[in-house]
């Protein structure tokens, strides 16, 4: 057996260090290298016992102690830090050789890197990688994209660090150049959704029926045992829980509430605006980050009146509410995530499998979730399901849930609290529902003030009114 | 004085050809010229009467036909049209003639127009022109950018087109570069939304009291008497009370209801991400355009069950209660859309005078309204003004609105009625209004998976709490 190492990892914050750590924990030579070596050697310190580590003080370096075909993994920022390491990186491989992304690429940007590496004979794979710190280290969920044969070249290494769920790995090749970063920007974009929603729910708790944020945690644990169970129900019980040292109150009401982004939730909605997907629940979760965040705003706002007189529900049946109400969003925000993955597969020519993408997000990353399992048996039993609302399952939930949602939204009016994605999502689901939508009378606007014509219910054809004349109708 | 022409306009489809003949009608000699002769030819055939035209074959002819400074207005596609007819024009060009692209540009491609064409010495004016074919004819609002010689250059001939209102004419200088084709873009952005929650408010009255469309037209007129009066309520009223000749059934049921959408909206939004400018609003209108046309999302949702028994409101309340909702709705969507101008004015450096936009939309646009009066009134007293919602006439109206708005929102939640605008400008304001957010639960999730750290109400400092090990809180 050659003394090189299998594969490496340049880029050693905390992300890049840790899934060092799981590859050299899972038996793996790695190779490892930092642009300051500070840092290539306080892993070798701290962690060198973890398994076999080698240390590299150059790109070169990193290079000439790797096995072939070469497997480079660039942890890095986003943007111009990874063009920069790229720029330096692939003048030094050889045909075949694997570089790995596993940054939070914009998926247009691994487009273009995965076609430039290819004229060269460098195979690109552009990894969301999901899990945050202790994912990267215990177990991410990894969503690869680029060629097949480089993913087959990566697989074992892929499988022996990724999250397991009952036996599986949350690992699969999700499609060809940048397949891979845009289902992780979705992702992204569906915990947004998903954080909002929790977040609206803590707030009509507290504000509809007094609730401490102890007593919330409380709701929340006994949400985490039935359906909703997932890891941002789990650690929103967690943090509702805390108390802050340095106060001795609530430790979410000595954080300052203003939520802040690193920008792919904004991609997500900039992207599906592009797709013509319909992700209105996302587009309000990272409306709501940008307004909390907006001081000036909301001091424009302040002093505002609220209503004056709500009456308090009946506090067990609200919490039956609120639990339907959170439920039955959480499978809009997901249809709605979905579909855009859907949207993308299909204008990006990736042919993705949206069961598999489910799958791999049930173990590992921030969204995981019992309920992913429910998603993946769906696209399973009907992979061109065209919704998750089309689902017999959901459907059900939805058919179950819909009256107390309803009560929820009009609860959350009344009482003056904010409601962007449990609103939102109620919206959509009575959109789709709709036999007729008043877009009709929008067609008929803009064909008034800009003759834009209109199709008709009854015949085919596209039609002009002269509203300035006899109001005649002509076909266009 | 000389035989030359004062103005050149290439395009002539319908908004060129109007341009043109609006120029004439005010006195000016206007070269006209087409790709293809005959829309030349016609236009002096059907409309040669109206003033002086010069009929132009070939960019040649029409720049040579021209006095100096030479202005030609460039009336064709946005994108690559527009890219292909400058090709050809700026090189027959001299320094310090203008060109004025008066189509429905990208701000950013106008942006880059604008500095190539300044190296050669050519001055660009990309200019935003809303009205319509009707607009375009006799008096559009016009949102001229670029330099501020080239619109001292235009100004005498753009004011004698414009729409004037109470003896202001409609235009204004908006600022340099793409600062007139961003504000159209806006502009576009408000419409979808003011246009959206009209249909939201027409789909209450019918849902909710069983109105007949001409019903509604007498509804719609009625708001139109009031603080409501607008261009665009007043042809919702045409458009309802419309019997479609052919089936003698109303219009609007014999329209289908997939409202189309050509990009300006879309860009809106995008853009508004971009900037962290929370238009919440224009994307619901956005999405709910894309939704209602999206035929396989709604078949998944047909069937899906609505509420049952809700209970009727008393009819003369509800018109009340919907329109205040309508009213407020509409403040926020025009909060939302000055608060967009207000960060594209400061992230690009325009220096856009909010007041004038105000202004020259009162009259010649889509959404000419009495309203803007008072949006301009405000930003006059304050051009400071952080939000209409700042505003002490809107807080008011705001203030008188809001229980009305609420009962609005319940409502639609309980007749399963989709108001996507509606809502979401109610959670705008709910948050707007809020004193804690529960962006703070968000935070501390973001610092539990991700080390995102979090600031602290009580002290400076960005801190992270330990939550994998002790719970201690440390200064990142």
């Amino acid at each position: 057996m050659s003394d090189k190492a299998h594969i490496g990892v340049t880029g050693l914050a905390v992300m890049g260090r840790n899934l060092a750590r799981n590859l050299a924990r899972n038996g793996h030579r790695v190779a490892v290298h930092n642009r300051h070596r500070e840092r290539t050697d306080e892993l070798l310190e701290l962690f060198g016992s973890e398994g076999e580590f080698v240390p590299s003080y150059s790109l070169r370096e990193l290079v000439d102690s790797l096995e072939r075909p070469r497997r480079v993994v660039v942890m890095v920022k986003a943007g111009g830090p990874t063009d920069a390491v790229l720029e330096e990186l692939v003048p030094l491989l050889d045909e075949q050789d694997i570089v790995v992304d596993a940054g939070n690429a914009n998926f247009e940007d691994t487009r273009r890197r995965e076609a430039e590496l290819a004229e060269r004979g460098v195979r690109f794979v552009g990894a969301g990688v999901s899990g945050g710190e202790e994912g990267a280290l215990h177990g991410p969920s990894i969503m690869p994209g680029g060629a097949s044969s480089a993913y087959r070249d990566l697989e074992p290494t892929l499988r022996s660090i990724a999250a397991d769920v009952e036996g599986t790995p949350c690992v699969t090749h999700v499609g060809p150049d940048g397949a891979g970063h845009f289902v992780k920007m979705v992702h992204n974009g569906i915990e947004y959704a998903d954080m909002q929603l929790i977040a609206e729910t803590y707030d009509l708790l507290r504000g509809v029926l007094g609730h401490t944020p102890a007593q919330s945690a409380e709701t929340f644990r006994s949400f985490d045992r039935g359906r909703l169970n997932s890891y941002l129900i789990g650690i929103t019980a967690e943090v509702l829980d805390h108390t802050d040292e340095r106060t001795g109150r609530p430790f979410v009401d000595v954080v300052l509430d203003q939520a802040e982004q690193k920008g792919t939730g904004r991609w997500t909605v900039q992207n599906a605006l592009e797709l013509a997907s319909p992700v209105s629940g996302i587009a309000e979760a990272v409306f709501a980050r940008s307004l909390s965040g907006n001081t000036e705003l909301r001091a424009a706002g302040s002093g505002l009146p609220g209503p004056r007189g709500a009456r308090t529900p009946e506090r067990e049946q609200f919490v039956a509410d609120v639990e339907q109400a959170l439920y039955a969003s959480k499978i809009v925000a997901y249809a709605q995530g979905f579909d855009q993955i859907r949207a993308g597969s299909h204008a990006y020519g990736w042919e993705i499998d949206l069961a598999s993408v489910a799958a791999i997000w049930r173990g590992g990353c921030i969204i995981r979730a019992k309920f992913l399992d429910r998603i993946r048996a769906a696209y399973e039993q009907n992979p061109g399901l065209a919704s998750l609302l089309a689902d017999e399952d959901f459907r059900q939930a939805l058919s179950g849930a819909q009256e107390s949602w309803r009560r929820v939204v009009a609860t959350a009016a009344e009482f003056g609290l904010p409601t962007p994605g449990i609103s939102s999502a109620l919206a959509y689901y009575d959109t789709l529902r709709a036999e007729r939508l008043p877009a009709a009378l929008v067609q008929g606007q803009r064909d008034y003030f800009g003759a834009h014509t209109y199709r008709r219910t009854d015949v085919d054809g596209v039609f002009h009114t002269e509203w300035a004349g006899d109001r005649s109708e002509h076909e266009a």
